[in-house]
């Protein structure tokens, strides 16, 4: 059984962290670290894990943890790990970041962006993006994963196909991302409160939010040459679920002539057939939400616009699940050479 | 492997049953039945089973279907199943019923509660009514099983401790309800559109609802004698959740003196410790329907009130779980002697 | 044209204040407290009234505050009133009080349920119960409203017919309240976010809820004698409506025989058809809380339960119109000799 | 009085009509037209409008109603009124059609988008596209108004001001907007059930919505070209409101350099700020939706994107107010002159 440790157990991405893991057959969780809650009853906090956790939040304490667990899952706010991890922890248990510290390579681009200095620049360059489609062979041998954000896995793997081929100029790209509002967290602030969020749509950190340049990093490794996109959020009254709609201009192959429909559908298939988490779905049928929600799927389609020569891609995916947790999981399952969908063969939920 | 056929795979409750047979070690699914979508791909009426099933659509045909499978689940509208069951279909396969045709014992009650003639009335002895914690041992015997309804299950098992042992007056007893909409299934109707229930509530079915009957048969098999309650249901902007909320008087112990809040925490926890599915929850902790959602779980409590001499009962499901599919296949789990939890744990998701 | 001064302006409450006195052609707001946004722009903290209010939001200063304008209205917690309200102040000016600090005549039971102790007693005898169908006289020549809990206006006007002919036992009532989520305030609280609250419904407060005594002792004046009731309130995922769903035992007349739906309807005409704000619906229509929103209304309908001789009756408003502000206003329209439905002719918007 | 009648007043865009209109001083309503009602009380298809509309619904006669009527709205599907309307009947009543017969001057372009012959060609050159803003002169001439569509008045009115001005290349513009489900309609359809659009979101209509051509015909004019554009829906869960956020890259001035911030703002000011109905919040604010629920408001705004040389417009509206029911009745003021705003004047509700 391998031991894992959460810090930041009491977060939304914490709690499902612990969903998850109480399904996962190799694994058993040692260690429900909440600074909020120390000593009260987990299940006291989150009422649906009564009878399932029997255990009490614990204070942080990352050195003790690297001694007592094989893999710590850190669920905390950005800067916090950056402040504490050292090599001699890497060296003791491996470490999956579900903040962004370890994401941006160029430390420079990070504390632009996050407006923080970076306290451990020096362990940036060994950690893996944990994007599993793309990076599951650096992911199989590092010890240190920086876990993507929700927005960026859903909003990357919607138009990595497309760019990777170089079938759109990724510089036309522009991200309009869509989410639910588990995503802001379990904070008690005004902006998050029923009556504020219900009935109501807004966008929000326009031109500002913290995944561009994590967009902009990974998209620019797939089109080989740095880019820049616009991206969007906006706030939707529901609890789960992200859906990017991107658009971008299709590029013109050498003869001049615009890729079909057909050359797109099977870049999609190239890179997505042997992914049992990326569902390309049937001409004609948009992504929505609900059809992923408590899964670890991202269900991706697109449509060619004849008049104005763009493409609309549509992706979607649970922002706690493959967005956070799941995706967690998944790497966790490849650090330790478990079958990579161990504990994730969650079926959507619908209603 | 126990081969399965659903007949009314295509609504919520059939859906469900898909969902959580999926996930089943021990049950494949060989037929899925639905009269709406007669050759279509499954995956095209409920987009989250796309690459999780393969299979179309096929028309109803109670006979094959006994021929090719060990267990019928019907997710069918009243009155359908007694219309064609007979006992050469019970010799060949177990049938769990999940619409109301063999829960009720007195064929008059049930012919004037549905307003329908009853076409098999020779079957309904025979039938035993699946509610697991009660009739735990009945249904291992069983060839047809009369699966509880939602309301049902949940008012039951809130009030049935107290009840059994004599703490309350059943004939005081009122039930509030309150449900999401997916009890109402997928039918097209205005009163289900989303404008109509969402910012809304009201009741419906006042004094007249077709759990009534079956409240009271049961409940009046653990008093003793025959009761009569109010049962008032509500539909509540929500996908999925029961709360039902319930009243009683206090019954006079023989010196006088009224049962204790101990006495009756006592008699919850008598009832309800051995069984895995229902929670007792903590002294003063209400039920919250988010908590048991997507499980399989009931969450009881109650508080006493001095002032009146009343106890205020509440418990709380997820619908199409433990009030539907869960509980189905719990008593499938009974009829084939499989450990009664298999395919059933499920942790509630949150949020 | 009357000056208007609102402490708590930047409640939900103060805010419907704000929303309603806007359309009130004899009323002009002078005064916008709020002690947690001084000199901020209103508007800032309710983007709805950008261009609609120019004003600042000033700090608390009753005195000063007296000397400005006609009447005041306190949308603020509970026992801040009464620890500044004076004989003079309202010699200078009309208060209208939406908290509950002068609700409840006896102080002790004031006390025991707020558990504050009450630092105005005197000016309790001289406040008037602010729900206008019943109390409209008395209002007329009031200088201190006591202006309803949003339940408690539901609860009363939904039985009060009933209770004032004798047709049911008011001891045997039984209140099962669902209200949305603005009820429960602007504050920042886990238990208020979206997610906790959306898709969820639960009891909270039971056997304890603080307008528990005031309708007993409203419903107790109508009854003519002292009574208890059981109140039970439950958070709904929606931002507004409160719907009552109230049970009762029938009074057996003196023949013994037991009051017919026909006289209970007769009730309810007899005190509600001169009353514009209540709305009797025809028989078999059950009251949804979607057709008050946004206005004034009450609706209220009743069905005979002829199995256990109980009634349950059912009563809806928007918490925050007749619950609230709306009521307010009508009070205020009476202490003024306005007509009563001034700025009140508002339609319920729907969907 | 004007004399005025509705055909389709029963769906949720006639409602408000009739919920506005109720509000207007100066008319009266003299027909409730709804083919599906026929001799049912109006308030018994729309409880909320009980005891405040006493009228039957009758059935369709556009003629007779001509005679007895001042001005006639027409909420009916595609096709409808073109399909009856005459030059006689314009000469005898005023008509405001909220369908989209009339709103695209080509007719070959609406047969196209519609996959519907247009039966009276002859009177589209006549009918004012109802866009009060911009086209208020020609409205106050018209006989026959062609009132926009919910996403179209969202998506002009946001952009409107710079492409008029040049400020961006109008072939760059992707519209990406959100809608409540009352957009839909009130048909009893499964896609539009609850539990369908509940904790859901999907695009729809992807390259193909029909409000496609009327934003390009009408932007087009702004620009003083033909122009193509983005145009993508989505259904989100909430009741009302639109938010369309816009994408377009700045066009370089003849300098070379790209327009700053201050002159998009100041353009926004130009055209918007005698303009009652359109509010330009301040920098930095991001519209949402449920600040104009329930009133004429348009709320728009933008940010530039520096990195990209891209503008992020965004603007938000009550789909059935403004949207629909709301300009209509701002056309008919128009249409009588009277003011513009009576009937109009509704303060937004939040929450």
């Amino acid at each position: 059984m391998i031991k894992a440790g959460i810090i930041g157990a009491t977060g939304y991405a914490g709690a499902e962290l612990v969903r998850i893991l109480l399904g996962h057959k190799e694994t058993e969780i040692k260690w429900y670290g909440s600074r909020s809650y120390v000593d009260q009853s987990y299940a006291s906090v989150y009422q649906n894990m009564f009878e399932l956790v029997e255990d009490t939040c614990l204070d942080d304490n990352l050195e003790e943890l690297a001694r007592q667990v094989d893999v710590i899952f850190t669920a905390t706010p950005q800067g916090y790990l950056s402040g504490i991890l050292t090599g001699e922890i890497l060296s003791q248990t491996k470490v999956v970041d579900l903040s962004a510290d370890y994401r941006i390579k160029d430390v420079k681009t990070y504390e632009k962006w996050y407006k923080l200095e970076h306290k451990s620049p020096q362990l940036i360059e060994e950690a893996v993006y944990g994007l599993c489609e793309i990076n599951r062979e650096k992911v199989k041998q590092a010890r240190l994963i920086a876990n993507p954000g929700c927005y960026t896995t859903c909003s990357i793997l919607t138009a990595y196909p497309l760019v990777r081929e170089g079938f759109i100029d990724p510089d036309t790209l522009i991200i309009d991302a869509k989410s639910g509002t588990s995503g802001a967290g379990r904070g008690a602030k005004v902006g998050n409160l029923f009556c504020e969020v219900n009935e109501n749509i807004k966008a929000y950190g326009v031109t500002t939010h913290r995944h561009t340049p994590e967009i902009e990093e990974q998209l620019g490794y797939a089109a080989g040459k740095e880019i820049t996109v616009s991206f969007t959020p906006h706030l939707v009254p529901m609890n789960r679920g992200i859906l990017a709609t991107e658009y971008a201009s299709l590029a013109k192959k050498p003869d001049g002539s615009y890729p079909s429909a057909e050359e797109l559908r099977a870049a999609y298939h190239k890179y997505y057939d042997q992914e049992k988490f990326v569902r390309v779905l049937k001409e004609g049928v948009c992504p929505e939400t609900k059809w992923v929600e408590g899964s670890n799927y991202v269900d991706v389609n697109f449509v060619v616009e004849e008049r104005t020569h763009r493409v609309i891609m549509m992706g979607t995916l649970d922002n706690l699940v493959k967005g956070a947790a799941g995706q967690a999981v998944q790497n966790m399952n490849l650090l330790f050479g478990l079958p990579e969908a161990e504990g994730l063969e969650l079926v959507p939920m619908f209603p």
